[in-house]
């Protein structure tokens, strides 16, 4: 079958679990965890776990750690916190072993978990699975510790927010899992927000750069430099709830049945502002004045839309956080001084995102067309508008949001067809 | 000066500090842990510090290994229990840099500690301390893990009750230190228990032996293994109270002037039984066989007193702990029973043993006459006399064994001269 290791006939699939905090926050639910694990195993499968620290541990570890110090080096930030996930792979192994089932937890180190750039935000680097292999081939399952590994230095690194999600996508790959299972506490990726658009309906599939997209635009179901790597080694992996059996979302490579699906999915993202500056010398280099200041205040800007307006000017509109807007007024203050009188700066808050995205988009023709047509038999005013070749990302009157994304999921179709 | 490292003359000494569960057990005392590392600083010196895990916190994590599973595996148990030295030496670190001190957590990996053996109770070979002393020549306080190491597979292993003690001796035999501080709830070694003989006074120094013979008599300050690691290595610790500045006592080799005290301190152990077999044929290999048994139910013996009756049987006494008694009851009957109609068996509960050490004896003649007359002159009679190089122990009836304490720390003027 499709799923089966060629060096391995014995086994139906090698699979990775991927449980988060909440799936272990309390022992009758570590104990849940060990029988989903035991099912698996029992259906003919071999498996393989990654395991965040129970919930609330992390924080509580954190809340120790300020307690003590006004601003607690990262360097043992690490040490300390890598604590909570090393208690929790202890305690799932030694729950499966008290269902009859042979497991050993090994931590980020053990793993081969190799990591590189600053404490308790760095990068994983590579994974040396030997000692993980060698545990699988015994027949035993291997609940490893997400979220962290050791630097060269031999050093304990976190990975920072969504870090468990990445070690589990990464080990997947380098024991070359046939699928990794992210058990969370959402059934899977959805058409829209069901919260906004009640019509939403769960994705059987979705290709890596489709989920990328939406992840971009406010559906945080994964973090992206996770999907980012599934896609890079090609991980095939599923989102889905750790509160039931249903099946969740597989994400995947691109395939030729999914461009068949025009638009997969709409996602919105609320509480944006734009920043317009007009009165701009048409001159190379100006854009990445702008640009670079904002960026040096780490202020993230989203929509960039760039013209040369009637008068000859160059024209720069942008989208932020609302939360961000005082902070770039100011850090722009500088930059129109310089530019002189006639350069002028306008900002509008209260707006929002919608994005559609979808591969099918690359094939058909006229998608644009058909959700501003929408858009407008709604009532519902586009302010600017950003394309990519899966995304068509507008802005609206945040007061509308909702209705847009409503107005656009059913024109797609997204709540009749099979997405 | 002679506590001078010859090869940092920079430094007045290099001191490696062990600080126990309920020197760390809050913040405050966390603080205060680093209050005191930094006033030794201060006098010019360099410091290492090994730490265990918060007060309570390794008996919480069994507890809830023990609500997930019967019969926990060892190996799970030291991937669990050893996060809780992880955490606290993050603290301590932590609250270093709090009051400006450059500091450095590395656990028991880090500090190159190499384990083999059992997991829960592994055995400390040898410790590669390139890393700590690479942080010490940057200038930097280096806070240990202890109880913890990795063995050759890489596996986190403890190493079982007082392991902190002994990762902080051998972590200053690494290091070259000129001195281990063990910090504890106790001011030092004492002639005797203060609570049993009030004038019992604490020792400036003792040796190596001295505590070894003490300590395996039940003035339980350290665990045995910790001293003969010290003394193997030849570690000059000194144990000393966390709770005040008073110097401690001194455990060091022996030298030529401690001869002169004959006898160091007195112990007592209380709960002894005593079990006699008559009736024994004198042949060879009888008393390997009796304690065979024993030692197969493990059952601890600690006084043997073996003889020929006029009746040209032999005859074996040996005491152990109350507890123990029935169970070797049960453990020798066969063995009884194998020896026939002549041999029996005669058990004496309620008796306590008394022990005097110093290594004064050897040089000195006349001290158990001079001990035996005092409980005569006392009204105490003595039941079985085991004695050793520097050692003499007795059993009394244990309603008496405390004015028996008191009469021999008085006798050998243990509660006047400077010990």
């Amino acid at each position: 079958m499709d799923g089966c290791r060629q060096g391995n006939p014995l086994f139906l699939m090698l699979i990775v679990q991927k449980y988060g905090g909440t799936s272990v926050d309390s022992f009758e639910r570590i104990r849940n965890v060990a029988r989903r694990i035991k099912s698996l195993l029992d259906e003919g499968n071999e498996v393989a776990v990654v395991v965040s620290a129970m919930g609330g541990v992390t924080d509580k570890l954190i809340a120790m750690a300020q307690e003590i110090c006004e601003e607690p080096p990262d360097r043992e930030m690490d040490v300390l916190i890598s604590t909570g996930e090393q208690q929790s792979i202890a305690l799932v192994t030694m729950a499966l072993n008290q269902i009859g089932v042979k497991a050993v937890s090994i931590t980020g180190r053990q793993a081969g978990m190799k990591t590189s750039g600053s404490h308790t935000r760095a990068r994983l680097e590579t994974i040396d699975s030997t000692l993980s292999q060698r545990y699988l081939m015994e027949g035993k399952v291997v609940i490893v510790a997400g979220f962290q590994g050791i630097n060269e230095e031999g050093l304990i690194q976190t990975l920072g927010r969504g870090g468990s999600d990445l070690s589990a996508i990464a080990f997947a790959s380098s024991i070359n899992a046939d699928l990794c299972q992210i058990l969370t506490d959402v059934d899977g990726v959805y058409s829209a927000d069901p919260r906004v658009v009640p019509d939403a309906r769960k994705l059987p599939e979705i290709s890596y750069d489709e989920l990328l997209e939406l992840a971009s635009v406010g559906t945080k179901v994964m973090q992206s430099r996770s999907v980012e790597f599934a896609k890079k080694y090609g991980v095939k992996f599923e989102v889905r709830s750790s509160l039931n059996n249903n099946p969740g979302t597989i994400v995947t490579e691109e395939h030729e049945a999914m461009e068949a699906v025009v638009i997969r999915g709409v996602s919105i993202e609320r509480s944006q502002a734009r920043v317009t500056i007009t009165g701009i010398p048409d001159e190379p280099g100006m854009s990445g004045r702008i640009l670079g200041v904002l960026g040096d205040d780490e202020i993230n800007i989203d929509m960039i839309v760039s013209n040369i307006a009637h008068d000859g000017y160059a024209r720069h509109s942008f989208t932020m956080h609302t939360n961000d807007l005082g902070r770039a007024q100011a850090a722009l203050k500088p930059v129109l001084s310089e530019l002189g009188g006639d350069a002028n700066l306008e900002t509008e808050a209260g707006i929002a995102k919608l994005s559609v995205v979808g591969i099918g988009m690359r094939s058909h023709s006229g998608v644009a067309a058909q959700m501003f047509k929408a858009l407008g038999e709604g009532g519902i005013n586009i302010g600017m508008i950003s394309t990519s070749e899966i995304k068509i990302s507008i802005t609206v009157e945040e007061t509308r949001i909702e209705d847009a994304a409503r107005v656009v999921h059913a024109v797609f179709g997204l709540d009749s067809a099979p997405a």
